[in-house]
């Protein structure tokens, strides 16, 4: 159950319930309802009123629930035409890791902390969580847009940067860095990328037929889909990548064979644990950075490079395409996600960053996270009539 | 994630992949899927494999799974059907918890254990799991058959005496036994569902349609319909019976005004979920009861004393309806679940009964779980086109 204190219906209702409520309450005041169930999480979570606690089972269906996001993003869009768009998407996401990654570091040093913390913050600022943005233009139908597939691209670009970030980044805080290994670990994650966007849908159209003519069982589609989609997440984790890249890349494979039933029973599961992602997210809001007035300014100025950093970085990235979708690519990149609250949760372990700090990487994950939607809303106008929201 | 020492993915795959590809292997066989999903928890669970160990993770989606499987099929049934049948369906739970209580008690007795443990193991022999015998029933397409109506309802009552006696057994453990005590749980426990059974569409019919029309979010009649389901399940675990009956009275009040889209996301949520409920009785397959031949003995002769108790119980308590639905009715009321292992653990824990008793009553638990479908299908004969598995 959600919280060990909890019975699963009262925590189901509490969760869901408080999300579909303040979404709409957000809904009807113009702000997008995603806003509404991260909010609720910031709500009932330990921040403010203390009814539900992050633990884990509610960590598993909040991951479950990204995955499916995820895959269901990718059953929308096609392969071939990421990888279109993939000379440009590769620029975006190297600019939008380098320049965070400096501008973070550049101002820790300034608040005078050692390298080896400010290097940690300059790293949690890295990472992109594609979530919020896929669900977003998913939800405004707006996947078909250029700059929704360079973000998209990107997003995926990003996640083996951000991995050979961290990797370099432990080693550092270890005090051995072997370019060998971080190359092993770049060229696996690479690896398996890349080969699943350029041949995993040719693979899915050649040998699913095959499984689903044959099997007895009725949603047989479904269960392969759902097999797949577990198996790559799986594989992805090996190779050091998000789960969630694995989940992308197995809606990728599937999105020319998969038919209207298994995207309507996939969309079926999203409706029910999309909203514990949100939540999740929500409750890691702290108050921490309140505490003093220092932490407070250092917070607000971290949340303020962060924002800009992607938006100037991974903007530039996509000059070509100009002014109105190098906005949109950049905003799409800003929220930041897991990986970062990875990255400070090693320092903190390795005591070589303070929960002062902590609480300053853990605050700009969450805002960036819960400001992008609205930023989309203002960069990305409403298409003419929206479709279902991922 | 299901088991700490996995990965989410890691989990997911091994228990959905392992539940459809045995389901898969069944079905080829000529035996119903679902008990290639239980065995596929045997196998890989503490008693054979070892790969996957229930835990809380495992057990919130698990509960979750079968709460949707009674949902869809409370959505496919009609209270006011159900009320018709009312008066053959309490004789048939009635019989079905007397009949039981007195062999399982007199059985133990003659074995010659303590009149405490005795009564523990009838206790344990009465509670129908109706999640097993209602997913056969809606996936063959035959919950429109009067057998299929008086299982439903009789598996509700049962529900509701199965707690009576809960209580009394736990009275009698400690002592102290008062009747005003047990009467008042009695009374809200059966005041709660037969006021959800018989104003609930009611309610629901003319109170969703206003929350429906005003809602501004896509897919707002799903949500409303999950957070009633989630609302209900915890209403009924408050007056005492169990989550399940929540959720299959909260598809009930919907079965009038749900519409398609709404079924069909469901459906999404049970065909993902509705595996993990499977899998989580086989995982309880333990080879304890195989220590010593007396124990074997014992355990496979209240084994056939649970088979043949409800669907002599039962089955008479269906003679008005001749002999073919007095065999369907008992057959479908043979599976036990939770509550028989709740009252096992109920004893285990006041130390009124052995380890080796409480193999046995586990032993029971599982295998009248796994060879109910296969009794059913002989029972039941096919219809002519096998509509969705709930």
């Amino acid at each position: 159950m959600p919280d060990s204190s909890l019975s699963l219906p009262l925590a189901m209702l509490l969760i869901f319930g408080s999300a579909k409520l303040l979404a709409e309450v957000c809904e009807r005041i113009g702000v997008p309802g995603l806003v509404g169930e991260m909010l609720a999480g910031a709500v009932i979570g330990p921040g403010l009123l203390g009814w539900v606690s992050p633990n884990e089972t509610l960590h598993a269906l909040s991951d479950l629930g990204v995955m499916f996001l995820l895959f269901n993003v990718g059953l929308e869009v096609k392969a071939s035409e990421l990888m279109r768009v993939g000379g440009t998407a590769f620029v975006v996401a190297t600019a939008g890791v380098i320049v965070p990654f400096l501008a973070g570091w550049g101002i820790l040093i300034a608040w005078g902390v050692p390298n080896v913390e400010a290097i940690f913050v300059g790293a949690a600022m890295v990472a992109t969580s594609v979530g919020i943005t896929a669900s977003v233009l998913s939800g405004r139908g707006l996947l078909d847009e250029i700059a929704s597939k360079i973000i998209l691209t990107a997003a995926v670009i990003d996640d083996v940067l951000g991995l050979i970030v961290l990797a370099a980044v432990s080693a550092i805080a270890r005090g051995r860095l072997s370019i060998l290994d971080i190359s092993l670990t770049a060229a696996m994650a690479a690896g398996f990328t890349i080969i699943m966007a350029k041949w995993g849908t040719t693979a899915a159209n050649r040998i699913l037929p095959h499984f689903k003519s044959r099997a007895r069982a009725e949603e047989a589609e479904f269960h392969i889909a759902l097999v797949l989609l577990f198996a790559l997440a799986l594989l992805a984790q090996y190779t050091g990548v998000a789960a969630i890249v694995g989940a992308f890349l197995a809606g990728l494979a599937l999105s020319d064979t998969a038919g209207s039933r298994v995207r309507d029973l996939t969309r079926g599961v999203s409706e029910l644990l999309v909203p514990f992602f949100l939540v999740g997210v929500g409750l890691h809001f702290n108050l921490g950075v309140f505490r003093s007035r220092s932490t407070l300014s250092l917070a607000l100025l971290i949340l303020v490079a962060a924002v800009a950093t992607k938006l100037i970085g991974c903007g530039l990235g996509a000059i070509a395409l100009g002014g109105q979708n190098m906005l949109k690519v950049g905003l799409g990149m800003v929220p930041r996600g897991e990986v970062g609250m990875v990255v400070a949760q090693l320092g903190l372990g390795m005591a070589v960053i303070t929960t002062e700090i902590y609480s300053v990487v853990v605050f700009m994950v969450v805002v960036t996270t819960v400001v992008t939607p609205l930023l989309l809303k203002i960069a990305f106008p409403a298409p003419a009539a929206p479709p279902g929201r991922a």
